[in-house]
């Protein structure tokens, strides 16, 4: 398995914008429902949240938008650990629709550990998070991350 | 003026999330808004889009979350153009809140001028556009974007 299904919804009718197809921040939306779904598979779910006060904050995230999609599709989002350290993950995704063979999207994200409080603090993973983080970097096996990767935005120098 | 006041919106009670802070996406739903603003005062506007059918179409976004936004802030998105060519433009956002003195957002967005059809295509600007991108490119004037930047997102090497 190269990468992880962990998500699916439906496109919403609201989400489809005056060009008539799904506006590029309603990716975001599924995308960021996608790993709510990945922190419930790594034990990072709302029970974990509650007696922790532990979360992921997001730092970043750099996005490709490759096709569109219409009103009546629904989204596919895999998910692969690309990397880790003790506190943070890094995090590839990309949205599949049927009408197209390859994503219609591929996004990274940069996600830290935090407890909160009043100053929200950054925390190690606890051991099995740890490991739960490790055994499904290792479940994506060898194969490249099929986006376009992330690099410095700039227009083509011609 | 270094950048563009361009579009304000107060924080729905539906963008917070279980974290009790405004959900990562929700930040992206309003800077898409604000790309619709910036495309009013370009003259890429609802007329504009009827009469030519063309619009802008988004490819890349890079995105740095900075700060915190709680259920009562508002948001104020400012724009640059970065750069332009031909066919694409290259867009720098902040978003700010009263809380905090600097961004609590920053994101940088490559759009492509395209035109709808059974195949969307990309096409030149044409020249009012073209001169309407300079005069805003020009107006930024020679201070440096505050944003973090874009570069590949990675983990240090420790």
């Amino acid at each position: 398995m190269s990468t992880l299904p962990l998500y699916r919804t439906a496109v919403q009718p609201e989400w489809i914008d005056y060009n008539g197809h799904l506006r590029d921040a309603y990716y975001v939306v599924a995308l960021s429902l996608a790993i709510d779904a990945l922190m419930d598979r790594l034990g990072l779910d709302a029970a974990y949240r509650k007696r922790t006060h532990c979360t992921l904050y997001t730092l970043e995230m750099h996005m490709h938008w490759l096709h569109e999609v219409l009103a009546d599709d629904a989204l596919d989002i895999d998910a692969r650990i690309l990397a880790a350290d003790r506190k943070r993950l890094h995090v590839g995704l990309d949205v599949r629709s049927a009408r197209h063979a390859g994503p219609v999207a591929t996004a990274e994200f940069m996600l830290l550990h935090v407890e909160q409080g009043d100053k929200p603090t950054s925390r190690p993973f606890p051991p099995e998070i740890a490991l739960a983080i490790d055994a499904l970097a290792r479940a994506a096996g060898p194969a490249p991350w099929p986006g376009p990767g992330s690099r410095p935005i700039a227009l083509p120098v011609r």
